[in-house]
């Protein structure tokens, strides 16, 4: 098992400052095998010394520029972990249109037939780290303690949503978008004034302080992360909402009580899959005879670890499951799924919209991070929208209930109506 | 392996004619473990003597009459198996409203926490026929087969759907909610003029028509039942559609061509797990690009066998799949899940309107046939019934689409346009 403690998110600057020699047969061959990596995409890899390698193809996307030998043996051998960090440090740089370029490599990589034993091996020594009851709190206070004014610049400003947004029509603004996902969860779960909602993993509230404020509810939000229920518990004591949403700071597993309605969005990919079963025994527990559910979460089309860099440095601990996986959830107690959505696109164009603000405040967030940290950023968020577009990441909702429950509605119109 | 030869529809009469003997303490007792395994539900046994075993639950929905001890053992030993043969000869009786006694009975048997290991073992005793691509066609035409006119007396009478309609308004007629069923799907493949779908398993070829004559396009069938096949042309003859279907007498393994769309409606739960594979390789050869697909199948919360009568004596080799097995079809090609819907009140619904119908014609049934045909065939109406609303079985439509296909609808609202 891996030790729980996550890397930290600013690196060390190890960029070598001397030349790195020159470049010959050998490194040429190493350049080569990263391309075949790729799918032999159409990009050119430009070394040290200036020396480009790159296919046959006319069209290149944009240029993969490698600036050191070190640099160049650590794609080789882990690309998956390595690239990340040497691009936030400037070891490896991306030349032409950043979202396109890493597209185009996500197309390349999944597409390569080679790829299938390196990726075991990766697969085994990228595991993900363990969720346990500490280790969870470690990781998700690792990512989410990061700073509330942080996420404030680029989140949207209503309610903090940092998951997926719903664009039923494409031009929402972010805002819009943010709430038209919270108002889609609501009408898969059914939600009548007087239900008693728990939720699995809050954030910064915002979703509860909706179903609270426009649906009549009461909700009972658990986190494990502090920075997020500080924020949360006062942003509801300013909105009056207060009597009716309990931010509970605590994790999933320790939820009590007996609820109509059980929803968590984004955070089943944190919990790992050792806890899939727990969760739904959690679920089981906690919903009443008539009781339904939602869970939002980023998924797979077909079983593969997160990249590990994302991992590493991003979400320790993330988890993105296929459905068949999503069923340990629901089969041991016999939940029925009625409903499965899966809005992956709408991920990448929400994501498109944290990376433009992001850009926005590039310069802020430097002033409190560093360099390095904001390139790191702009590569999760790029790389993301570039996960989603290419189908390696997919955006699942499950819609579920008690298999005896049928008080159900008759179609989906619901969900549709204005 | 079982003999893959299914047992015929008309029973042996095999009721003894002589009484069968004095109950007692041992038969009481027999008596009681049928009442454990039906989880004490609210009902009662009578023996053949009169006398009556029964819970201590005052509102009793019915009499489960045992006419002779032969049967009394044959209950206790594997109820699932011979309760069919027993009641289509008349040798168990119930009285009590019939579907609401089913209904007792299998949300009795599911919540039965002794019935574990029974099951297992039962399961692997009446564990089904493999559906090699002879035995396939066996067990298509004993069920297929019985005769068009047979079907023609209880199916709708434009479409011939023998499958799950589907009633956005409760109030539709079998007719009406058969049409909305065919939008329904269409609706979710996107079908657009021109478009050449496959279909794989096309029943009486009724879905085929309504697509290519509704939707313009043209349309490839394959089933394995002649008698259906037969019917299919001679109505496309008919409706002069016979420009734009092919109806194939093949089994959809060996589908073969390009299709912007790959529709199945009711096949899946008869192909037999062994099958998903080769099936997702089917779809995987033959779907464009931009491909879409829909799986419209009976199924499951958690695995487990169809009821070992209906298997033996109704749908040889069937199988209904949780969604988890049903994966076995999409993952190995990275095909992308878009959309489940679970309508299986719908499905119950549509076994209403079938068995009103059927029990009209009744008389007409039983001169053809005879009465244990008759009785077999309301059981397995009502049964089903039961089964859906109890939530002992689901019907779930799955779409999906290849990984790279980004032609997406931005939401599902499309389906709920009038």
């Amino acid at each position: 098992m891996k030790d729980s403690k996550a890397a930290p998110l600013t690196l060390p600057s190890d960029a070598p400052t001397e030349a790195s020699g020159p470049v010959g047969a050998f490194e040429r061959f190493l350049a080569r095998q990263i391309l075949a990596f790729l799918g032999n995409a159409p990009i050119t890899i430009a070394l040290w010394n200036g020396e480009e390698i790159s296919t046959n193809d006319a069209c290149h996307v944009g240029r993969l520029v490698i600036r050191d030998r070190a640099a160049l043996w650590k794609l080789c051998l882990n690309p998956d972990l390595h690239f990340g960090d040497l691009y936030s440090v400037g070891r490896a740089e991306i030349e032409g249109d950043f979202v396109h370029f890493l597209e185009t490599a996500y197309a390349g990589v999944s597409s390569s037939p080679q790829i299938k034993l390196l990726k075991h091996i990766r697969n085994y020594v990228n595991r993900p780290r363990r969720n346990t009851l500490d280790s969870a709190r470690d990781h998700i206070q690792h990512h989410y303690d990061l700073g509330n004014e942080f996420y404030q610049l680029w989140l949207d400003t209503e309610a903090m949503q940092y998951t997926c947004a719903y664009y039923p029509e494409p031009a929402l603004t972010l805002e819009q978008a943010q709430r038209a996902k919270m108002d889609h969860v609501c009408r898969k779960l059914q939600l009548k004034p007087g239900d008693r909602v728990v939720e699995a993993g809050c954030g910064w509230g915002g979703f509860a302080r909706h179903m609270a404020h426009h649906y009549g509810v009461t909700v009972h939000s658990y986190n494990i992360s502090r920075e997020q229920i500080r924020f949360a518990r006062d942003k509801a004591k300013e909105q009056g909402l207060d009597g009716r949403i309990e931010y509970v700071e605590d994790d999933y597993r320790n939820i009590t009580g007996k609820f109509d309605a059980f929803v968590s969005v984004g955070m089943l990919e944190h919990v790992g899959r050792d806890n899939f079963r727990p969760l739904g025994d959690v679920i089981n527990r906690c919903l009443t005879e008539k009781g339904r559910g939602l869970i939002h979460s980023i998924g797979r089309n077909r079983a593969d670890l997160m990249n590990a860099w994302i991992e590493k440095r991003i979400f320790p601990g993330a988890y993105p499951p296929t459905l068949r996986e999503m069923m340990e959830v629901f089969e041991p107690h016999r939940l029925s799924v009625l409903d499965v959505e899966n809005i992956r696109l709408h991920y990448a164009r929400t994501l498109e919209q944290w990376l433009e603000r992001f850009d926005h405040h590039a310069s802020d967030v430097e002033k409190t991070y560093d360099h390095a940290f904001v390139r790191a950023w702009r590569l999760y968020l790029a790389g993301s929208i570039a996960a989603f577009t290419t189908g390696s990441l997919q955006l699942f909702q499950v819609v579920f209930t008690r298999e005896r429950n049928n008080e159900l509605a008759p179609s989906r119109a619901h969900l549709y109506q204005s």
